[in-house]
């Protein structure tokens, strides 16, 4: 994900990098050229006349507009609550990490950090099965080789971290170091922790229906590539210009959306599991009064 | 449900499969034949002029296009929803397989497979209400002929499961294994099954009000079987295409609509609930160290 | 509330019953009338030529809409918020139905239908207050006619029954059964039935600001009476047609949004409270093993 | 806030009370005479010729329209967010009257009285501030001189009235009336009415974006009175018609948008927090078995 | 953030100050002048006559406003989630200030205060977290210089404070002034500290997506300076007018949606974090019956 300080509304007219424009200007240059084409012919194929005016466009391209603004919405939605979900990942780690230091009197820091460490270890291993990538090493650098082992084979590791978690406060329990009461405070917050896994895997795994997506892509396409007849009789030579205009609009707005609908992917606008990853890491080693190995997240671009 | 990979834009323009096409062809092909007549008789029936212009179109199809957005949002909220309270029954039935398995010291492992067992059954109880299936077979595969038969009058099987799971819990109680607050943890999370319970049936058994989808539905045909009249004049032999056309966003927008206010159903864009009773049982299995039966969930495309 | 089959496309265009059109009919064939006139004279009222055209009406049309899309959208909101804290009753009447059962070891089955009773009784008296109607009978049914009585004076019928549990709680934890623990547990559930109530009593008593509502009437109705003149120039004959055909579209939408407003009220579009009562009553009863005296909720057809 | 019953679609038609016309009127009337003038002078001022046509008014009315929509229901959202948190306030002191009368074996009635007083008193101090008056009055009525005398020079009155209640539970606890678990149970009541209180400082104190407001008013009064310029040709002597009615739906609207917007004001619109406040002490009064002192809510008009 | 009283409808038409005019003026002019430019040549530049005319333009203005009514809302749910976020902070500040008064025996005043101190800090630390100010100074102001020292290179400050707050906690506890349960209650209040502070950090940290706003920002202005070559030959002289009225209406919405979606900037519509800070600190010092030292928020105009 890219984040800028804010801009010239000049300058921000001519920006490049970041704006969705490579990814779609073939399509834009084939509608150009196919725009001049029908000028040139003044709207007729094969010597027949395609008799079309604005009139069907408006119509059609105003309700288009309504459709998008919903699938708009919908994509947005999907982003935004992937990026909810890690942030109430970044609370509840802290919050864990607040309450192994402080429920009891004597904490034994090497039981903390091994409690630390699951988190973070959790942490990494949320962002490889959003990514479809291997856990394995990450694991092993936080909470060492054994646990990276024990994992190896669980489809769903995320899931089993938790339950190491749990196991840690069972532990101890037994040792005599937690009451029920606060056994139950840990888990409520360990149930959040597998709520959160479980947004995060709907979110990944729940796209939006197939079937809409076809629809709409559809209707945009065949919208875009009818426009230039549609016009070419009123705009003459500014035709081409206008067309493009127009369906560089509706047409960018689609590949944002479909970039936005899979947040934890690894496009231009996805969010920076990478840098969130890194933040969690600092700041629980931060509370925990450990050095912090990794350097904080840097400001201004953040490229993941 | 079906899920595909990302797809190239020009390639998705030309999908069969997972498009809504096939449901709507004979009425697009009905109106493209009326149309082509409306043209043939340049607008007239038995000698008739029909003397419509596009004003009232344009006018109306923005108006029917508010009124699809506002139809849209309601049945996507209603899919979502559905989808959101299937998440959470994956979330709490691995908190309740975590607790099991870590709030107290010596776990009897055929008691917490038990409780797992119940937690398992409860899945594809739910999913048989909801699709008015049988649910015996499954849970005598799963929990055991004695408990089926047990089960097989109740109207409400899920609701009697959640009740099995507060007697699995009293009888611990009872051993002296859970003290009062465990048992409380353990009722939260069992209400917390029955909210998702209720919510399924909420959604199951109240349907977008009735008069509403008619009268969408009533507008949406008639404005479609009007729309040819209207353009007649004004696009010659080029409105058959651009009717079509329109009407092939609004019909098929109203059938999609129309699966997804229903997303326990087995149409095509329905949620996939048989992937997802099979995604529970294999990591609650997994999370209770227990062999995995079934296969995994597959990925690509997942047929239900 | 009327819930119906999915049907075929062509037969759902000629649905009478569970449709809005016999309830506005007067109103159309009103406009109808007009619309026939105002074509035959031209558009002229005593010889005074109305000079209107459709350009006013496209714009304001289209306003309308986007205001209509805000008003359906807050009805439908109230509708569905009200059927989600009927959904909430039924959750919540269930888990306390399970926690009475399962909290504590030997259970005095008497104590125990006791306190079903009365989530009964609360059902039924929530119905009784939202509908404005006396609750007396079913609870004589339900709990006997002491607690009818007791309750017959009370304005606030649903908020004493709560009390009356929050008794019966209090009288087991005198008598030793239930500790300090699960008393709030129970309060916790109780709580949350008195935030039912509250919330029912809420969308009952606020209605949508009648300012707002008048607005939208007047100008909707105002709108339908005006179109005949800015279209009669332009269609001639089919101007009575589209005429009736846009005034439907928007006469019924606000019918329609008008009875979901209140989704406690007896119109058809509302909430099948009946029926719900009836299936809460049944669910409970089978889940502490009682004979179920009311019939379950049929299928099909559910008229309230 | 008015509240009226269900009317006839005609009689609506020509209601004046309740309607936002009276505050409106004015502008209304000063525009009808520009547009008279107008069509008088057919669109020239000083003899120049004004160039309009309907074109942009088309094009800007929609456009206007849908940021009205946004306006509208961010105004309904704040409206409807103000009486769920007094609706929250009715069931958090109903919960917490419950909870003192059955929390503990022998209720001394005169403590409990104490404590559902300091309810009542909450519930007026909160009115006064959010409308800036004087609560002292009330609070002595309901609690006494000498708390209202240690109140009144608190900024924060209904804080320190839940600090009140705090110091109540404080009391009670020191006595042994209350354990650990019961003391944090009515802690979680009094927060919620610390986050009630806190949600309605937060709507009361901040509004709708004040340039947002100012460039929406600016537009819409700017669009009503060009409009007369751009129709005047096309309609004629029908157009101060059109353009009345046009602008009566857009100042209307923002006139009720205005309302809205902040509503514990005492405009028509806004909430009965007179009605609220003795219906709260109603059922209080009632839940704890005293005499109703004050009249309750009637039905049909309720003037705040 | 300028609050201001209700004005006259006359009044707010001419406001300056607390508008956005100030800040697009030169953009705006800019167009005029273009736009009478073009009005001289009739639309020719280079003697080459731009052939345009209103119809794509309201086909695509209506879009446009529907993009920006999605823009919109989303920057200002941004805003209105910040806003609740520092509204939570008050009503759980508020809330653990009653607890450490309330929640035993005799409070030793000193630690009392120590606490309060530590929660102010925290708001004042977040405040300075998000507007990337140093937060020493006040820290040092209210918790001495101790802390401030102590805190002084921590990346997370406001983390580091929430951790100070559980480890004061851990020391009462271990003194035997609170027992589990107490223990539990305030580490939940903690734990909703964290979720404010995370809830914050996500705001801050993650605009809405930058493709999205260059689309859009490119779309408004080429859309703008296209204006005055579609609309010169329909209302020549008048065109400039309406042209720079449109471009004011979509150049200030983006430039209000830009403020707003970062709301804890120091721009004239962000939130009034200063305001909020000392009101916080207001309402907990009155609470702990401490001296008020700072000025409470003024009516009126509050300029942060």
């Amino acid at each position: 994900m890219i984040i800028r300080k804010k801009e010239n509304w000049l300058k921000m007219l001519f920006v490049w990098e970041g704006s969705v424009l490579p990814q779609i200007l073939y399509r834009l240059i084939l509608l150009l050229l196919i725009s001049v084409f029908v000028v040139y012919c003044r709207g007729s194929v094969f010597n027949y006349k395609i008799q079309l005016n604005p009139g069907p466009f408006t119509l059609f391209g105003i309700a288009l507009a309504i459709f998008f603004g919903f699938r708009n919405n919908v994509s947005y939605e999907r982003f935004w609550e992937g990026r909810k979900l890690w942030g109430s990942l970044l609370n509840t780690t802290r919050s864990l990490t607040r309450q192994v230091q402080t429920l009891n009197g004597e904490e034994d820091n090497k039981e903390v950090n091994e409690f630390v460490n699951l988190l973070v270890s959790f942490t990494y291993a949320l962002k490889h099965q959003l990514r479809h990538t291997d856990a394995t090493p990450d694991i092993t650098r936080i909470s060492g080789v054994l646990l990276a082992d024990k994992l190896k084979p669980a489809i769903y590791k995320p899931a089993m971290l938790i339950k190491e978690m749990g196991m840690w406060v069972k532990k101890r329990k037994a040792k005599g170091d937690f009451d029920s009461i606060q056994t139950t405070s840990f888990d409520q917050s360990l149930n959040e922790l597998s709520n959160i896994l479980g947004g995060c895997e709907r979110i990944a795994s729940t796209p939006i229906p197939y079937t809409y997506k076809v629809l709409l892509h559809r209707t945009v396409y065949i919208y875009c590539f009818l426009l230039p007849f549609g016009f070419v009789d009123s705009l003459g030579w500014m035709m081409p210009v206008i067309v493009v205009f127009i369906a560089y609009t509706f047409v960018a707005l689609e590949a944002v959306a479909d970039e936005l609908e899979d947040p934890f992917g690894l496009e231009p606008n996805d969010l920076a599991l990478n840098s969130l990853c890194t933040m969690i890491e600092t700041t629980l080693l931060e509370m925990s009064d450990r050095e912090v190995p990794v350097a904080p997240v840097r400001e201004g671009y953040i490229q993941d």
